[in-house]
């Protein structure tokens, strides 16, 4: 292995093949359940020195593992003794035309660094999640990051026009095209974007911008229950033409545990209501987005119409809007403070399901008239992009045992499957949802998916062990 | 061969193995350049029986090529003594759930019974082009079909959610999710959509639908020049928080050819101007869409002083609206007239290419200088959808002959690839651009797309000899 070292110093410098305690960093994940022990963390400058890196890996037969932000909590970059490849210095911004819309970025940009270069052109990269200020483009897109404005924009996917990959033989797929159509064969991109590194490492993209919202309306709204906020999404839709970017779900325990946590951060009602929905509305069109003669922006007079007539018929209980720029963050923090205050309490047992979008209720009933049998003194706690029927559940356990562990997500998995759902929303599958992967999806898809891991990386170089059971 | 049509026969009834002159329908393509000689059409009924049909295919070593509405023009669909498998009995809306805005329906439905049935919950499934009342699902998702909304919706692809699909093998891959939000393992049904029936024969699908614009304004735009078109484009945007759903360029050459053709449809304008731009914008939010206090619609306004800017700054000559519905369909019927003028005249050399949007001018401008040596007397026929920088670039040569008609195409390709853009934009591969796939494709991708190709049909029973070189 000494060899392999020295080859790869040889490539990319020897200050950036790391080992020892210079790894930690990467070895340490966001999760806190897992910790990887690689023979080294390499960093490879250029697009030429990745493809050096991975051929000369395969020769060595030493598994190669991407990482970039390291912000993934369902150890999707662990390796015992494979060689992590940092894109970290991958990470110019190559071009960005904000007539055309589109920005060329390699897979270490920073996903603030990337929206902080479009808002100067007045445009928008709509992906937007809590650890923004770390994850970068090339994790993103090898987990294909939702967050909370896939609702209006789509997840990573739907963003990334173009894409640059080295493959599992070294060679560079280049499939950088800004088209907005392009049927000139197969469309590649979509099997490298989602595929959490293992059939290639995702180097570069052409991403779509969008024109930032010149207003937002934004406000936190009070239910007895679940039941009626569908009716709410659609009517906020209907009347605004579509423009709802964020429709977020806490109910009562989720603001009882950040009342504990982050008690600086506050609550948007002086009483806890056992629904909390925040929404957010975002216009570009001066029509909507700019004060009228007397005063008023209409985007925010269709929302407070709308949460208006909602209250009138007794379907919300009540609603407190954002009149400053100030009071917007405020209520975003409370909602990005999501990770932390799971993470507060241990034993902790996370979920990132999705459902159809009129299930999220019966789910929610069903799995709490369970839960009893399986451990009577557990608690529950969610955070949803409720738009996306995406919930983040989480069972905090009396017991910490994996036993206890399986148990609980076997019931959750079993209420989510009845109901058309997933196991796997946003985060993606890594290790953590490998053993679902085998429970819950389609044998014949999992068929499909190994004969196209062998056929892009005969040799299981590329995160082996990772997605498929 | 008797005994695999008498087997077939068993499978779906002998009333729907068709040979001999029953044939002619689908084997006599849309663009009149193709006709094939299958075997036999076997028309199954359900997706057990495509499933039986394409193992007894797979036994019997006969080529399955699907076909659906028989709309392409790129020869997708031919086969010399392969057996066609018709879906267009696969005809079943399975659902269609409007509160959740998606539609299950199955490959045989032709595009316009689904945008029937949206509109009857006020809902509209956004994809639109002239063949639409013969095009069938299955058709455009295995060609990723794109058209007039693509702008604002996206392609095909953008619009499926779930999809079912018979493999090589015969086994049936069901990816009939509904969620928004579903990373367990790679995307599969990615690969099939624009696969063109390489890959699998797709059996059904789950699509989204949007809410249905309530007002359009929809208007022709007279320019003495292409080039300020983008900025155009990019000002009605602006204007209208992206509500723009067409974008179309009809130069001087198209009009008079239509003209010629179709005098009965009549002309934007009393001269022929050398640009004219059709735009139409949608809008659903009633501040948007509903007549004000003083009558007027707000957006009708927005577009008309957006034009009435431009013309004052001299960069559009002339503008017409359509105030009534009836104005409206006379100007998309000039502009679905396309198909029909371009094959009106013969010889003709049509293309279908994409390029960045800010690319479109010079593209035309080299190709123009260009031509005279190729073919002095060659004219040429543009229609546009410019928003997606996708044209459908025509040439009418004085020589009709195969190397002539490979000179001119070698001579548009060298120019698109010059400027970043693709030979293929929305029509697919098929037979017709298989060359330009050698020619102009990344090799590393070719191979890649050879790899999958080989994975997941190792026979190569499933449309053999499309797409790839």
């Amino acid at each position: 292995m000494q060899d392999f070292l020295a080859e790869l110093a040889g490539i990319v410098g020897a200050a950036h093949v790391l080992t020892g305690a210079d790894v930690e960093r990467f070895a340490k994940d966001a999760s806190g359940h897992y910790h990887a022990a690689p023979l080294a963390v390499v960093r490879p400058g250029s697009v030429a020195e990745v493809s050096a890196v991975v051929t000369a890996a395969g020769r060595a037969g030493v598994p190669v593992v991407p990482i970039s932000g390291n912000t993934g909590i369902v150890g999707g970059t662990m390796t015992e003794g494979g060689l992590m490849l940092s894109v970290e210095r991958l990470n110019r911004i190559r071009e960005l035309r904000p007539g055309a819309r589109v920005a060329v970025v390699e897979a270490g940009v920073v996903l603030d660094r990337l929206h902080e270069a479009a808002a100067a052109h007045d445009l928008y990269f709509p992906l937007w999640f809590g650890a923004r200020g770390s994850a970068m483009i090339g994790g993103v897109l090898s987990t294909n990051a939702g967050g909370s404005n896939v609702l209006r924009y789509g997840s990573t996917r739907a963003l990334c026009l173009g894409l640059e990959v080295v493959l599992a033989d070294g060679r560079v797929l280049n499939l950088m095209s800004e088209l907005h159509k392009d049927n000139s064969g197969y469309d590649l991109k979509q099997m490298f974007i989602g595929a959490e590194g293992t059939l290639g490492v995702i180097t570069a993209a052409v991403m779509k911008l969008v024109p930032a919202p010149r207003a937002h309306a934004t406000a936190c709204i009070a239910m007895d229950r679940l039941g009626p906020a569908l009716e709410l999404l659609n009517r906020c839709q209907k009347a605004s033409g579509g423009l709802v970017e964020a429709f977020e779900f806490m109910p009562d325990t989720y603001m009882r545990q950040l009342r504990k946590v982050r008690p600086d951060l506050g609550l948007p009602f002086e009483t806890i209501p056992p629904v909390t929905i925040m929404i957010e509305l975002g216009a570009t069109a001066p029509a909507l987005a700019e004060a009228g003669p007397d005063g008023s922006v209409a985007l925010a007079t269709i929302l407070e119409d709308a949460l208006g007539e909602m209250l009138e018929a007794g379907l919300i209980t009540d609603a407190v809007f954002a009149r400053t720029e100030a009071q917007r963050r405020a209520m975003w923090a409370r909602r990005e403070a999501a990770a932390e205050i799971t993470y507060a309490r241990m034993p902790a047992i996370d979920t990132d399901i999705a459902m159809p979008l009129d299930a999220v209720e019966t789910f929610l009933a069903r799995f709490h008239d369970r839960l009893p049998a399986i451990d009577a003194g557990a608690e529950t706690f969610t955070v949803a992009h409720l738009g996306d029927g995406n919930l983040h559940f989480t069972v905090f356990p009396t017991d910490g045992s994996p036993e206890m562990h399986d148990r609980v997500v076997e019931a959750i998995e079993d209420v989510v499957q009845d109901l058309r759902g997933t196991f796997s929303a946003e985060h993606g599958v890594g290790l953590s949802k490998k053993n679902s992967m085998a429970r819950r999806k389609d044998p014949v898809a999992l068929d499909v998916m190994r004969a196209v891991k062998t056929a892009l990386d005969p040799t299981n170089l590329m995160n082996p062990g990772k997605i498929i059971p």
